[in-house]
């Protein structure tokens, strides 16, 4: 059983109430406390010695990631954040400059994004350092992006370049907040999905959801200097199209929006973003198959986002 | 360094925005999200295994637990619960069936106490199984009950029985929420905990929150069963008051009120809540001492409570 199957089972018949609007399988959960025009988003995430960083990984360069993951999934929803929890898990002996240089990180990226830290909580956890984040924030009613909404016809849009995010990357990743809500205030985004277990899996997510299938183009898959480097250099025996994707941990924001806005996103989006790449990597289709022309080839795209539980 | 010297170091200049009504330091975090009547109260708990319940201890109450935590420190708000996300840290050989009990454990009390799950997340945790649970709640706007707000002359009071939670009741406390609410709609409630860390620990959070101390009458503490057997039977070396001074994990509520209301308090509980225990222990005082009457006696009270990092 792995990690998805797992939560599948889990979130059978979860008890709700009349505040949920969306519950499990979403990249937030979405609340209706009574707010007229808003809704809330909630979320946590988790990062864990060993699994997501390495045990010499800069503490300020974790603490920045694990605030920044939950922050792209507000931002996969076109959200804003508001206000964060930290809970640490700690070994007994207690390395007081790691925690205070990894508290660093986080503040100097919730300043940036406006999020305040309102607490959270230590315990002991005794073989590797744990940091959990917990985030509200809101979207206004009605307009948070689901990973559900995508359509036959659809164009398929990724920002910034795919993979080797090992290298470095997946510790320093801005979220793309600003982004995800132009993009939501100004076309008509039918579904989005943060990248965190690659394009390939990730995708996949938004078109079982929607109940589509799509239709990739290799050629326009936008792949990172850091997965060729990784391939050149034989630090990584995945090809570089295969590493960008199904790579982990790229943290750019995968949508869909209706062809008829892709070429006026492009224009505007030059103009808007002038630092991040924006590619449109194929289409949408009725489905279900999930395919990839390349060249003269059209094949089944590999299934195999990376999944946590092996 | 222990664990509060550490979050006080942490806590100092968090960043922080126009929601934030309580950050760091009480119970639960408070947020304005812009409701007219209602703020929203935000907290995050974790238990580890082999740390807050044992390898063996059978995977329900596991999950009750952690979820009861979290509900134990929004009813020492005198709030309502509203919504829970439930991280889970696993070792990578999975154990499904343990990991659905524990989700049973979760749900039944959240349907009990009328709480949506609506998410959450897995991870790896290799050595052992850790659950963190976000919970998002409401209390009256103004409504919130604090721990800076007893006086001088205050009685001070707890519920049910204290110490021994060791022996069982740690994995299967209920949450006082609806007491909490009573005490706060019908009576001059000046602060509030839920006891955690021990009644001198947790007493000491409330007293130096509020610039108060304390006189205790080391006859009226509410002292358990499950804390006297373990003595006579050896299998604890701290005497019974002791231990209900200092045993953590009682998840008991602890207030403040105004002397004047004491008796009639005392009435009407009874009357509303026949099967729980609720007992004057002593009185606020300018401070800052912290005393313990016992006969003749007047003593600094321990102030060891329970501290996570020794």
């Amino acid at each position: 059983m792995n990690e998805f199957e797992l939560i599948a089972r889990l979130t059978r018949a979860l008890p709700t109430n009349d505040s949920v609007v969306v519950g499990a399988g979403d990249d937030c959960a979405v609340l209706d406390l009574g707010l007229p025009d808003r809704w809330v988003l909630f979320k946590t995430d988790a990062v864990v010695e060993g699994i997501h960083f390495a045990p010499d990984a800069p503490p300020e360069k974790v603490g920045h990631k694990a605030l920044a993951r939950c922050l792209s999934d507000v931002a996969a929803m076109a959200g804003t954040p508001t206000a964060a929890l930290v809970t640490l898990g700690l070994p007994p002996k207690l390395d007081v400059a790691r925690v205070e240089a990894l508290y660093a990180g986080m503040r100097e990226l919730a300043r940036r994004q406006g999020v305040a830290i309102v607490g959270g909580e230590t315990t002991t956890n005794p073989e590797r350092l744990l940091v959990s984040i917990a985030l509200v924030g809101w979207v206004g009613k009605g307009k948070c992006l689901r990973r559900s909404g995508a359509k036959p016809g659809d164009a398929i849009f990724v920002t910034g370049e795919l993979g080797g995010s090992l290298a470095g990357k997946h510790l320093e990743f801005e979220p793309r907040l600003a982004e995800a809500r132009w993009l939501a205030e100004h076309f008509p985004v039918s579904a989005m999905i943060d990248l965190s277990d690659g394009l390939a899996g990730d995708l996949r997510h938004v078109l079982s959801a929607s109940g589509v299938g799509a239709e990739l183009l290799a050629s326009a898959i936008p792949i990172s200097h850091a997965a060729k480097r990784a391939f050149r250099d034989g630090a990584s025996q995945k090809p570089p199209l295969l590493a960008a994707l199904t790579d982990g941990e790229d943290f750019e924001l995968l949508f869909t929006v209706a062809s008829r806005a892709a070429v006026p996103l492009l224009d505007a989006w030059k103009k808007q973003f002038p630092q991040l790449a924006l590619k449109c990597i194929g289409k949408v289709t009725a489905g279900p198959a999930v395919t990839l022309r390349d060249k003269e080839d059209l094949r089944p795209l590999p299934a195999h986002g990376y999944v946590h539980f092996a």
